[in-house]
């Protein structure tokens, strides 16, 4: 198990792919496929191979033994081989030569990371899939539901949340199709033997290779090995952290809008009928954005463990010294975060309340401010454009100093142009309730949100969808 | 310029698309384009569209006041549009109405670092493409050409130069793969008006941005705009950091061979006359390997910079306060050191000489021991194998502490066993020249080479090559 | 001249520091002052030393040459000496040769990269130095000004602007201790000579550090050299990651504070009468909160380029291949990024207006809410804690539900109990009304800036302060 | 448990620090200390404490519920306290009102991460002091003993190894000292209540402080709390990065001079007689520096855990929404990786052994090309400069191109200029017996060495020691 403050941001989905166990019985398939695939090809006798096989799956490794003496040799395998090989001998006397036959301990290791990485790769798929179908599902239901756009943490606009929520989706989208070519080249075997050139296995190579891979239902890998040119796998933790990236930026914004004075979306509540989601051990009015916090709380450890990749890229010649032994350790913690981000986006998406009437209420709180640009435009088609530029700045300033409606304010800021103006005050007046009627905002975005249905649309016909 | 310090590691070549000018012109033709795209699209009128793209052909910007006002702004646009509007007005009286219409500051700061990026990026995959061709090329040459294989900085084995140098062109292509695909969705336009909705655009939004696209040879990007959800442009900078950290791992392979002790191999001398590449201000027998100090530089650089990608993602809201700001400062930054890494490595793989001979001394200087794997599976063959597995361990103590061959020292301890032994001792000796004969380790790496290299070339022939 | 995007983020304050113009001046200046101290402890002839001075002063260097052959040769230090030299011999024949004497490269350029550091580590201390002075400022101002607390971006209770700006005040003071300490002790001189054992100083080396080091008004360092043990030099840099990372942290709830939503403070206007400080291109109502903008931006930079600083401590040997280089590299932007937000910090703490009733209204406009546990501990003294429990939560989830003030609805829901109730109403209304007056929180809140003021005015006191 | 290959890098150390049941425990101890604390403060009834001390004592939580209920919560102490309030009201009924009074979530889990972490970081001191004792042991015994100093990775002078380890060891006395200095002030209690103002603890709350703290044997920390101004904390995680940093530093050496082509150090033998440290699962001749590898290993997991503490601290408003909770989980991963780090660089340390004789052949291997600078520097007392310089440049290629001894070739290379010098023969021979004999170099680095354990001792007399 994982330290509870952990467990706590990621929850445990993956713990039971990643515990010490797991990883054993992993490395236990790659010794059995390794047989198996070595018999079919001739190069080692059959009963052997059926020898080992029924070792690995009945042995009931000594996980202590193996940690103690694993941390003295540097890895797990040489007393995991150990163990194995008595097992073996007590079936069939003699086949626990043809165990490992070839292979090396990075063979088994990597090819182990990769048999538990890829059901953890599937539950990531699988919540980047759900949130980006909620995401549109909350875009097409809300394309024509405005909203304050923000732009530097300043009222800026209006947008509506459908439009938000297609930009969420189109970007969740492409982050599973890089998740998902990346898991395509990244969750393959490795078996390339002592050195990385197959030596054992004679011409035998390429087809044993591909012979566990289809064993372990994993990709065969580039021709080779992998173990030292390390850059699929990297690439593959690198989306992961990518689409964890996105679900922070979108956990962002929504902790920005669950905030009390904004208040325009709230979490669902858990589905749990025992759990209270959000309560605080010292407040009872508090409902705190747990799921918001929990992604975010992800995204950051995320972030340090995604920077760490570039660094043990650099294998030292065939198989490093610290470098591939860091990013095994490593790419659990980052998957394990990441699953946990994306299954609470997923979970927030789908439960999530948008509160239009607030959403509303914070756009007439902004006194007709957000729609300066629009008066600015609208005016200039029918006055100079010093006058509107003047007038606007002079009528903004007011707004922020005494309230009123940026409306009447500029109304007001006119007066003395009016007197001496060539244009009708009917003309102004038209212009104005151009200028602030919300609904060309709400029409751009709305279509701007269809456009971005559309597209997803379409991708999905071709192929990327479900 | 950038400092000294940064020189060094990176050299100049992208010091002409980062410079304040080369990035001021960028904003100014993004304006161009526009006007010209709003032009076509009957947005603006033609004789206003020909103004602004005269005045910003002909502009020669106030860099000083741009830098001094933008910082105070938070954005250089304000200030430059102020210089541009003049210098328009000097031309098309009124003309500088139509100037950045519907556009925000942030469009013009995105397109122009993507115009800025893009021939950085050309840089990066042209030296992709010729390092990837010289390893290729090194991979033939020495396809048949004996070393070390090394694992946990031990020698291990044979390998031959051509597989080490194979699998670092595969890799290369494969980073080629990426950073291409991945520049096909990140050098975007960027066009989203105020708040992202194309508001001012209407309907033409889809076809100006398009135009626009076209006018600079970008691409279009996703329906929308990528303001806030900056995936695609992230992704581009990461797998420009990934290649990084590919020629990082193998200037740090050669580095190692390089090295006194070692002396596998030497870089090219300078192709300039005047210059004295690794020549040392203490040391006059100093060679130093500058190309692989340079690659390993910006390895480490690169590193830390991708590091602020995944924080900068969490844009706020419609355009975020300080995360795509900081992301946009540290793009230069990181792609003029992954070109410079680049570049030094196909220039070091063009040049590097092989030193076959010293490479078989130091095959030698191990007496035999990195044969103590084909060894004992040789021997095993004919002798039990426990009998075998003590013989090695003891004989391969005695190498290390007396000295010796590990062929005799394997003799000496299988004495006592030939005497009582079933096998007659012609077996043995013929077990132990089949183990210490390089050639099967010779060929199987000769093997593993040509494979990758038809790999290459099936790959190239698909069109990922010229 | 940084790029543009940098600058907007960094300001300009280091670029003098940083230029390659001043640090090939500083690179001079080491050598100065190494003949100065050489030929002061005997080891060259006084009059080459003065001729080495007298060049160093007054050679004009090539910089595009320094450049260029620098690049191909890893250091800049080998052709400014050719130049240099060549200076020299225009001036003193002979005297050429006691330049450097005994000295590397690296002398030079960690030397004279310090040289450049020093300064900037000097705004550096003098900017958060006054934005530390601001924040207790604003603390002993705001010490009962009340606003909301905010926990999980939630309000939660009340405090006051003062105990918030106290904390950032004690938090900048901690920093700044930390940077004066990290750079009394990074900001040494560096002079190992070839391999870093002073081999041709002879017994004099010790004394020939403290003259250079004095020379130059730079610590004389650690015993020998620091050149392959960089953690005090990386300390400091470290240490100034660390206030920028505070910097953010205080930027970051100025950043909330100002939302339109939020509305509790203003940034200054800007110094300069011509500056329009977070206007916007696009929108003429926007004050975007651009200092805020500044610091998190250059948080955001600074916090990649610390990522870095770990790896390139592991230089190899007595000199490393591209770590201590790198390094050399990154310090620089590292620093100028966190000069830029402390500066901005401190520009922002000084000219910041707290919005009072901006901030009452927003306390009013949780309807009780935030006084529920005060509720819950006042009524618990009068009331079974089961039955206040119950009747806190129903009033909380009412309020949020249909309106209405906290202290009703709890009334309210107490009704059933008050009929049965031992407790005569008089009781509760009192517990209530204890609960519902702020003047706990603020005295609280007021009590608590007072300490923290009383600590800050002792540790003043013991030195820490001018 | 953590993942298995995490603990072949860290070690276990930690692990019974960081478990989920000691958490919880370290929970259960704030909890009884804040009981007794306030009980002694007259903040709560005694007997009440004394109910809340024995439940904490003798419950047994259930874990699973705290996980599953936290994940939900978002904090795993609303559970924990339902459960113990359960216990307590089975000892004294109503005391369980007295629990957690005024206290909030995350004093709880500051101060409980404080309190797993310091055993932790005395494990790190106590290995920290004990690498460093190792450090200078070997810079005593081998203060004269010669081996090739490397710079850029290219042999460049004779150092001592005494030298180095000296180097290794005063930088670990600063990280020490560092580390030290950074848990004076990082491991504090943290109590602030629901928004850091100490609200429900009246004018006791400095006192109340003190006493919790007392209690625990914590450090009372700054004025008010630290939880939204982390500084103090996070200078804790990056000093014990630092300092892992500077051992992956030594590590890196070691592991460069352990390669088979240098062979200057091997690592120990395994204390346990069961292990076999650095074997391999194929290759019977392997000793592979394992202790390097784990030390290199958890260097690059703990520079990616330290890249997220600047990010992390900034913690939003009072109390952060996913910053501070990511801060958590990430400081037990980071720092079992240092104590892991750092446990095997003192075992190293302790038991390596290092052969003179190899490191005198490596020196005589570069045919006395190393003494190039010296041959130039004696010579050019006795020659015209130029003369010099040609000379040594034409030997040192010629050595590199044919083999030979450089003082040979260079007194070949001056068979000219002799016939035709001023200077007799002998002189440019004692010259040359002066420039080829390493006594000079060797006794330069041993008095360095001298200086620098005379300074440890000097300092670890005024109390940086034991």
């Amino acid at each position: 198990m994982r330290t509870l403050s952990a467990s706590m941001l990621s929850g445990t989905s993956c713990d039971r792919h990643f515990s010490p166990r797991a990883f054993v019985s992993a490395i236990l398939a790659f010794e059995a496929a390794l047989a198996r695939a070595e018999a079919s090809l001739g190069l080692i006798p059959e009963d052997a191979a059926a020898a080992i096989r029924a070792a690995a799956r009945d042995l009931v490794p000594d996980l202590d033994s193996i940690t103690a003496k694993g941390t003295d040799a540097g890895t797990p395998v040489v007393e995991l081989l150990a163990q194995l090989a008595a097992r073996i001998e007590t079936g069939v006397r003699g086949a626990s030569a043809y165990l490992h036959l070839g292979a090396t301990s990075q063979d088994a290791l990597d090819t182990a990371t990769v048999l538990c990485v890829k059901p953890c790769v599937s539950l990531a798929l699988t919540a980047l899939e759900e949130a980006r179908r909620q995401a549109l599902r909350l875009a097409s239901e809300h394309a024509a539901s405005p909203m304050l756009a923000r732009t530097l943490m300043q009222a800026a606009g209006i947008t509506t949340f459908g439009l938000k929520a297609a930009t969420w989706g189109a970007s969740l989208t492409r982050c599973e199709r890089r998740v998902r070519e990346a898991a395509g080249e990244g969750l393959s075997v490795q078996l390339g033997g002592a050195v990385g050139s197959g030596l054992m296995f004679g011409d035998r190579w390429e087809a044993l290779r591909a012979a566990v891979a289809c064993e372990l239902d994993l990709a065969t890998g580039p021709s080779g090995t992998w173990q030292a040119m390390r850059d699929g796998w990297a690439n593959l933790l690198v989306q992961i952290g990518l689409a964890t990236g996105v679900a922070a930026k979108i956990a962002g914004d929504l902790a920005l809008m669950a905030q009390t004075e904004v208040g325009e979306i709230h979490e669902p509540a858990s589905a749990k009928a025992s759990a209270r989601r959000g309560t605080s051990s010292a407040l009872p009015h508090k409902q705190n954005p747990v799921l918001c916090m929990r992604i975010l709380g992800c995204g950051h450890a995320v972030q340090g463990l995604t920077a760490s990749l570039l660094p043990t890229l650099a294998v030292e010649h065939e198989r490093g010294l610290g470098t591939w032994q860091a990013e095994l350790a490593i790419a659990p913690d980052l998957i394990s975060y990441a699953v946990g981000a994306l299954e609470a986006l997923a979970e927030l998406l789908k439960g999530l309340r948008f509160d239009g009437l607030r959403a509303q209420r914070n756009i007439d709180a902004t006194c007709g401010l957000v729609f300066a640009d629009q008066a600015m435009f609208q005016l200039a088609r029918v006055l100079p454009r010093d006058v509107v530029s003047q007038a606007v700045g002079t009528a903004c300033n007011r707004v922020r100093a005494e309230g009123g409606h940026l409306r009447d304010a500029i109304r007001h800021a006119l007066e003395p142009h009016r007197a001496q103006g060539s244009q009708p005050e009917l003309t102004v007046d038209a212009a104005l309730a151009a200028a602030f009627d919300p609904a060309a905002s709400i029409e751009a975005a709305s279509r701007g949100t269809e456009r971005i249905l559309q597209a997803e649309v379409r991708d999905q016909g071709s192929g990327i969808g479900e």
